[in-house]
């Protein structure tokens, strides 16, 4: 084999002259005026080999053999490209090399896609996923995916974290979503689980005393996969003991600061932005805000109490709330039939109705303006900073159908309305979230996160009173609307822990069979302790600007949980099964 | 919660005078003399904290009322301790805290066991895993853990490697060990497999072009557990393009030589060195010899044909192998209690005797030293380049149980007659094994490693003429006598690949069946490519300096698959059962 001396990103003209060995594959071939091209690719570049008619017959025609993604190993000579022949978008184009030699290292078929052509369809790149994966654009993001996972290492060891394995072959726990299950050959009847998270593990490490731990780690849920959901997914999961809510978020501001740093070249000033739940509800109708633009939500119950507009009081009799946002200049760009459309749109999250009123000079216009009294007009154009050209949109229903239509309608405004550059970042923490809701149903209160999170310490006394109002130490990292990361304090103190059990209707016996060995645990020395998880995947797919989640993921499967190029789930032999103590269901 | 200024590792000297607050377990306690003294302890160390009378009667009371494994906060003074109080064996031991104020974090009932004692037995161990991994040896493995694999992962980097996770829900494929099996809940009757490598996934990502992939990654075998083998377990898996076996080799070691440099302080001098397959066998009577000392294995059968003795006689008549070695110091040592000793040793290794003669000043004693002559005994003692003192152990009988009754032996001696420091390190490797071994039950050949190895191009004539002596691109990485890393060229030309097949007894139909999806792979364009993996696990216990697995993972099963501290496999429901279409077996 002749091996390569250089990959096909290397050279540059101080090669010039230098006898250099390439291997790669062959990304286009081209015969020209007696002259074979030949572009060899590897995942560091590309570059242009020339057989000249010099070189023989012989080489000249095996050279016009290869086809394209043949595996090739050219010998030859670096020259400086005629002028007028460089090609200034590639790192190699002012040089090619001259061949002397070849050798194929393998040939193959024609591919069932082309590599550098359009992106074919998304079941043959599954299928054929070897060589989707050779396509250069693919190749970037495992190259961001290998760097992400370098950065957070870096930063997460240089603040005495330390990396532990936990096991994917765990026992199955009641945390919500439905588990995979592996049956046990030695213990008939027995199931192993993979973990859904690290979570109850990373508890006991800090019960051990490892103080601080982290773990890029696979975790496993068999859901019905929605869209950019996949059965593994991986997150950084991180722990640490003698902390309160501010010191997890303090310390992970960091390495969200390397991140950004790496993949966008610019990081943000820390500390980060920190917003209470309750404020971002009110301000944005939704927990995790993209705060890249403003278009605030505002409450008008006092000014709605000043109208005769029907739909107003109604809501007032019904205890509804009447809020609102205002779009800079969609009053001048939004014609009737896209006020309409903006109706249909609020109308998908559950709106009767959507009140709009375009900002003239010095009136508001629209079909219910006739309502708002000029005293009325001025004080909603004061509400929100209103300008001539701008659009009030006001909805008038539950707290849930507000938030829910309003914070789309901002959404989708800011998209249309280009509020705000796409490319930009924007980091900030959620704080504070509720510790439980009530479950109407079960009746009973159901835990927000998870059973064992910590209160915020001026809240205890209300896990008595009024337990819905109770916040917890909980917080989740914002990006763009995007929830990157979330994590909570854990409840250490079994009186409080006690309380939250019966809260959620558990009795102390419950508790111990639903929870076995955590609690366990916790009663043997638990330091105080929390953690957060991010999302690794969907970090990727953020800073590599890809909306699918499955090109984030070398072997990804569908949304049917097949992996299309391996055929798995595939079938067994059913001596495996006798010997796992298992048959399949009639 | 009264939260740490500084470690219990951190305080020196240079901190006395300050306020300080340390967070942590008890260690110790004792009341003496007015004062009450708490040892208080994180992973960082242990500080001495004193509660004097000064702090008044309430406050000692309540340090009077701490007792093991309690979690506290403590705020006081740094002061040097008594002159003649100081303890040297410690990092913090010239200083003690002068306590102001505590806050007990978490009470804690009496361990089961006690952390600063001695090793519990390994179950109660294992069962409460958070107490036994808080003890500070425990805690130094998963440090020693956490920086192997951040040496690995920034050599690997430097390198010019990409990590790429595979998947863990894979396809169940004839790897050889049995497979852990998922069912799966959306394709009835089909099942996900663990990965017991990602073997193939990483060959076709040299297919896609990645060039140079790593990955430490998890693997599953369900196999009956032998001592020091886990259901699933930890391996830095690496695969190469564009390489012969020698290529690898070169590239691993920068990385195996900082791995030594960070645990033992020195590196080896690099390259290493190589020794071939049958050469080692030869010498060492075994594939990954402990070259820390010599003992080397000598061939005698043209010596023992010119003695009477019986035995060696017919063991030539037989094609059988005259081996010894010569282990110097052992005739003064070993008694004849002991000889009879190492005669029962080499029993259990197949051997119907051993033969041993003490090199005397002039003479060869041993009770068959009668059937050697004067001559045969100089030419003996010159092949054995023996000293008077020296034990010459010979055994005459088939290949495989000369070599393993001796190896055995060797090593044995070696450590009894103490021939090498046990701290030391020696690194080697293997190279050049047997591509196929003739299975006379299945009346083929089978694959020494998978069937997907190269051939060594010297030896390509001879698949066709004598399969069993074509030496494989294969290479081992030997530590200390132990199989360190592993790995292979994989056959990346068709025609090669066929001609193994159907010496494997697979018809194309079948290797197609068998092998499917790499098989497409790799006529899709597969560069010339290779690799290897090293077992994690086995390099962290072998810088630890430990001798049982489980104590270098944090949460590691029993011999029979069983989590004892979460009680995993466990029962689960019929309805869960009944979602992925399984049944118990009756």
């Amino acid at each position: 084999m002749l091996k390569r001396t250089h990959t096909c990103g290397d050279l540059t003209l101080d090669h010039v002259g230098q006898t250099v060995t390439l291997n790669g594959w062959v990304d286009s071939w081209r015969d020209f005026g007696g002259l074979v091209f030949i572009d060899v690719r590897d995942r560091y570049g590309l570059t242009q080999c020339v057989f000249e008619p010099e070189v023989g017959a012989e080489l000249q025609a095996a050279a016009r053999e290869l086809r394209s993604e043949y595996v090739v190993a050219i010998r030859g000579v670096v020259a400086p490209r005629l002028p007028g022949k460089e090609n200034p978008n590639l790192k190699t184009g002012s040089l090619e090399v001259r061949a002397k030699e070849l050798e194929v290292l393998n040939a193959t078929p024609t591919p069932p896609f082309e590599i550098k052509g359009a992106e074919a369809n998304e079941e043959l790149r599954l299928k054929y996923r070897y060589l989707d994966l050779r396509r250069p654009a693919m190749q970037q993001v495992f190259i961001i995916r290998h760097k992400m996972a370098q950065v957070m290492r870096n930063t997460m060891t240089a603040g005495g974290f330390l990396e532990i394995e936990t096991p994917i072959l765990g026992r199955s726990t009641p945390e919500g979503a439905r588990d995979f299950l592996v049956p046990s050959r030695v213990h008939a009847g027995h199931f192993y689980a993979l973990p859904q998270s690290p979570q109850l593990y990373k508890q006991v490490l800090m019960v051990a005393g490892f103080d601080r731990y982290f773990q890029i780690a696979r975790c496993f849920r068999d859901e019905d996969l929605r869209a950019n959901r996949q059965p593994e997914f991986t997150q950084l999961d991180i722990e640490m003991s003698f902390v309160e809510d501010e010191d997890v978020m303090t310390a992970m501001e960091p390495m969200v600061a390397s991140m950004a740093q790496e993949f966008t070249g610019e990081a943000p000033t820390l500390p980060l932005p920190r917003f209470e739940y309750h404020d971002v509800m009110e301000r944005y109708g939704n927990d995790r805000p993209d705060l890249r633009y403003g278009l605030e939500l505002k409450d008008l119950a006092d000014l709605a109490t000043e109208t005769e507009f029907k739909v107003f009081q109604l809501a007032i009799e019904n205890g509804q709330r009447i809020r609102g946002i205002c779009a800079p200049g969609a009053g001048l760009k939004y014609s009737r039939k896209d006020l309409d459309g903006l109706t249909e749109y609020s109308a998908t999250f559950g709106t009767k109705g959507l009140v709009w009123l375009k900002v003239e000079e010095a009136t508001l216009t629209g079909p219910t303006a006739k309502f708002f009294t000029p005293e009325l007009q001025a004080k909603l154009r004061e509400r929100f900073d209103a300008k001539p050209g701008d659009l009030i949109l006001i909805v008038a229903d539950s707290q849930a159908v507000t938030s829910q239509a309003l914070t789309n309608l901002r959404t989708r405004l800011a998209g249309e309305l280009k509020l705000y550059d796409p490319k930009s970042f924007h980091y900030s923490w959620v704080t504070r979230f509720p510790l439980l809701h009530w479950d109407a149903e079960e009746g009973r209160y159901a835990a927000e996160h998870h059973p064992f999170t910590m209160p915020l310490a001026e809240d205890l006394p209300l896990l008595e009173t009024d337990p819905a109002r109770v916040r917890a130490q909980a917080y989740d990292l914002v990006i763009n609307g995007e929830e990157a990361a979330g994590g909570t304090i854990r409840c250490h103190d079994p009186k409080i822990q006690s309380k939250i059990f019966s809260l959620l209707g558990l009795t102390p016996e419950q508790a111990e069979e639903k929870f076995g060995f955590l609690l366990g645990a916790l009663r043997n020395g638990a330091p105080p302790h929390g953690g957060i998880a991010f999302g690794f995947d969907r970090l990727v797919m953020l800073y590599a600007g890809l909306t699918n989640i499955r090109d984030c993921i070398a072997f990804p499967k569908t949304a049917r949980g097949t992996d299309l190029m391996t055929g798995a789930p595939g079938g067994v032999d059913t001596r495996q099964l006798r010997e796992l103590n298992i048959r399949l269901a009639d």
